[in-house]
């Protein structure tokens, strides 16, 4: 078991990660609670909300369950207002405790019912992807408006996030992808040391626990020492938007669903590198990065992207402003840098990376 | 006009009070906005929307309104809703400005609206009534839910509050009495000196800017001192619910729109000073507040009242738990203390009250 504590500017609390947290999940606790939701989807339900529910009956004679539909389309401001109204019925008061048991999108959206349930009371994030080990860290909370992603939404830390690995191992292969991206991307933006590692980890066999334990908490401290110190988003919290420029503008143009939030950043993080190679004239690893996706089976055809498209995509991220596109690249590992790129500059070399990559 | 700060536990900002501050509003703003929404109701609209407006031509380009219908029950997840889609409508960035123009309706309403767009922008309170003084600071902003007031929100305080005294002389004489009971309210929890100039304001007359704008101000002060000790109401922020106990309860047992809200905490605060003479053994101006009250038209009427259904209400406000009345009583003018009644004892006090009150 491992455990490190995030300092917000507003309250600190722990990260667990270990194996088989969830059959005593109590012990993690920050205080006792007597009132408890959990707000799960429909396929994580089946497989840990009974073991959780047991598991609390020592400690707590008062435990619901709330389900939602799997997928981001329960981001939705039907099914705030549905867990709101659960929250009610389940007498949950201002003492009570939410529950976030699944991926990063039950994260956001019981993150935002607690954030706003009587004002704010306290949750818990139970990652149980390996996507979750970026998204329960950082403290964004947040449903989608049909015109924009996590439009809606707080600045609210969860009380503690206990990350059972026991969970993650038996992940469909794509969500192993997806998730390791966001590790990669910790590692490019941190240290080689730590990139070294993970380019020596294989995704088709079954994953090491205690590997997983010490690149999920790598990643995470990665992640926590940046929105410890800018937590709002104004200046170095920008860095975690490695690979995602493009890659945000990929997981839209072929169609969320077809390709994993990971693995549409995997390309993101190949194209900055190459971006970053040539702008900085520096040599950073993209062939043993794309080697490594290659044997991990990501997808990598793009090659029926229309390059008008996705520059338009690009310029409508949230990040850029003034309708220039801007991007995280390297000038060396572990040395991100923001770059604002002209639409003709970023033209020709999203060209030549989508013919190169073939 | 006169300026306080508020110092919050994570940000601080000005209280602007004075005559006339809507025509030249912009000049209290703390610092430029490019693109601006004001919020605000249709009774308010007419009003006062585009003299700001106007006002504003100089400062900024892009200023929307944005209306909703007078009254609470736009306090509700569908207006709510349907102003964050007009905030993007309307372009709204993490750079823009929401105006909250109105009572304390509006306050909360496009407070929270503030609050959740893109995790929170800036937002600025111009309350256009007396009793907005008590809402506008504080920091709470929220929606109803059928099954409770304030029930969805968050404690998210404005960048300045604008309050033109201007707005409030030609208010209806019952909001008058409504937003005076609040000040009055202020004055028993603080100290005997304002009280006693607030006894001497006969609220008939048009009331006079100059004795407005210091009453506001001390009111204000008031609770500023108590909210920056305990912004989340953990302790002494109670204090603020003097009066309220059986206030809320009237206003629901009479129906919304029959009685207004500090009509109807004026009656509760009798109630309170009448206990705090027979629980403490001290002398109170139970006697002068009646009568300051009778001179001033508020309605007194409460024998109507079904005395189990007032108990069981008062059992069901936030502020009690394990279903016991909890009252803010005074030991002496200045001195409130939280003091919880069993249910005969309060039975008895209210039918004496209610007896004694004709």
């Amino acid at each position: 078991m491992h455990k490190q504590t995030i300092q917000t500017s507003t309250n600190k609390y722990d990260v667990i990660i270990g194996e088989g947290l969830l059959t005593n999940i109590a012990e993690y606790f920050p205080k006792r609670y007597t009132n408890i939701l959990i707000i799960t989807d429909s396929a994580v339900r089946s497989l840990y909300a009974e073991t959780i529910q047991t598991g609390l009956k020592s400690h707590c004679d008062n435990i619901g369950i709330a389900t939602v539909p799997a997928g981001e389309a329960s981001k939705s401001i039907d099914y705030y207002y549905q867990l709101l109204t659960e929250a009610v019925d389940h007498h949950l008061d201002r003492k009570s405790l939410i529950i976030a048991l699944g991926g990063g999108m039950i994260g956001d959206l019981a993150g935002f019912v607690a954030a706003t349930y009587m004002r704010g009371i306290d949750f818990i994030q139970v990652p149980t992807t390996i996507l979750a080990h970026d998204s329960s860290v950082g403290g964004k909370v947040a449903i989608n408006h049909p015109k924009g992603k996590n439009l809606i939404g707080n600045f609210y830390p969860p009380v503690a996030v206990i990350y059972d690995v026991k969970t993650l191992t038996s992940l469909p292969a794509k969500e192993i992808r997806s998730g390791y991206a966001e590790i990669v991307k910790h590692g490019f933006i941190s240290r080689k040391a730590f990139l070294d590692q993970i380019m020596k980890t294989n995704l088709r066999n079954t994953l090491d626990p205690y590997d997983l334990v010490d690149q999920l908490q790598k990643g995470i401290a990665v992640k926590a020492r940046i929105v410890e110190q800018d937590e709002k988003e104004n200046d170095i919290r920008k860095f975690l938007n490695f690979g995602h420029t493009l890659g945000h503008a990929i997981e839209a143009e072929l169609g969320y669903g077809n390709i994993t939030h990971g693995e549409a950043v995997a390309i993101g993080m190949l194209f900055a590198i190459r971006v970053s190679e040539q702008i900085f004239q520096v040599e950073l690893p993209y062939d043993s990065l794309l080697q490594w996706l290659k044997e991990n089976n990501y997808p990598l055809t793009i090659s029926s992207l229309n390059i008008e498209h996705v520059i338009d995509r690009m310029k409508l991220d949230k990040k850029s402003e003034n309708a220039i596109v801007q991007m995280v690249l390297l000038e060396k590992i572990g040395q991100p840098k923001i770059v604002n790129l002209e639409d003709q500059v970023l033209k020709k070399h999203l060209e030549i990376f989508i013919r190169e990559l073939g």
